[in-house]
């Protein structure tokens, strides 16, 4: 994974306020884990309200969890003053989402001017372990100003 | 838009009960409007409480919506006693998610024995007619038995 | 399908000197068909140089083909003076690209300042009519100056 | 990275053979250089003749490099008597196909009974070390018998 160096020292305030203030993370009871430069990770337990038709999370939830993570992963290494939309993902659904806690990882794999593409799984939290439930491929633009 | 027999008479049945087991559904307030061979459509009306950072609907909302369109335009061209899974799915967002009201429509591309490709999209119903939110090509699998 | 009026009266021109400039086109043997405002068609004729394994022709020229239309239907709509680069596109393929001729039609689904979305699709074409091989949904970018 | 067990000892030769037959590897010049179970590299020399209109790599052949990278890391771990096609890709371009030397590298991310997920990466060999050019997130699909 690549080292990046942050533009703006306050990156990590900026991310936070931001993740502050989306209501669809704090009705999910999704959780700021970890901000790094051009890497952030997202928790979330389980709740049955956000489940599909055979009981587990369901990919709305799922992807909702990722491309947030992975939308300030690409905020983290942007200029103060700048805003950060999910152009389009991808994300591919790699076995059941089911278990009681989840972590969403996002990291940049290439941070351009106005386009940063970024990507991120979610694991499953086992006692035994990390099982990988879901990965993204996604592009992010930044908006000054 | 191609015409898709249904291989199920009773597909619509079949598909409606399925969403009525999805709690994500009830819990986002969101509706089964249309039922149609290969063709599905979702209601859904805004929330503050599944808003992203600027105030629109979230993207996993978005993705929510068209996915679970996208499944149920597979599922009704299925046989009896089949399930469908979304393998993946590539959303666009092609303006913000603004409204009061949001209507998914999703439609079979190609239908396989055990892989349905279908495409999706979220509009947003305004006084002077409707705008297109985002955009989605998704791959969905058959699982009998 | 949407009805874009280009902002350059001189936009066929532009894109045909640009796929003129494609030599990959030219190795491919593919020819620039229709050029409308947000809508472009390429066709192809089967070359066995360029299949995979099977004697179908390659997802990577399937592709190949179907993103330059992609690209040249959001050029078609940009000021003059403009570049286009493919930011990101996916490929569903939906049947072996199997015939003799093939099409290869794109369309913009939303024309922005920097983003424009489209998609596209490539046709083979049979005595009987046109079978769909493949599906796509691009995201081009926009470079002035 | 994972590790994987494959489950015919005689995958090398297998992705090797099926390699050979694909004209369109021959045509562009392309050369299978690792094959190891669920990781496969394909190495590239710049031709002019499948550039794009600046001169540099065409995109549909970026594609057709990491897109057989994937299905041979997919192949390295099925059953003898397997044959895996390509479900669909996405594609994200990161920076311009330019340089002499290329090589495209693919893993499995997870290896299902009938769908294998790929991740692969396109390379530009350069003096000072490697540069990242594009990113692939892909679904293969094994066919029996």
């Amino acid at each position: 994974m690549k080292d990046f160096a942050p533009r703006d020292p306050d990156f990590e305030r900026r991310v936070r306020e931001s993740f502050a203030r989306q209501r669809a993370m704090e009705t999910f009871g999704a959780g700021l884990l970890r901000v790094a430069p051009g890497a952030v990770e997202i928790g979330f337990e389980f709740r049955e309200e956000f489940t599909q038709q055979h009981g587990y999370l369901h990919a709305g939830v799922v992807t909702a969890l990722v491309d947030t993570a992975c939308g300030y992963a690409a905020l983290s290494l942007t200029e103060p003053g700048t805003e950060v939309l999910s152009v389009e993902f991808k994300l591919n659904l790699l076995s059941p989402a089911a278990g009681r806690n989840f972590v969403a990882r996002a990291r940049v794999v290439r941070a351009g001017r106005n386009l940063t593409v970024c990507a991120g799984d979610l694991y499953a939290l086992k006692d035994d372990g990390e099982k990988i439930v879901a990965t993204m491929l996604a592009t992010m633009m930044s908006m000054r100003g």
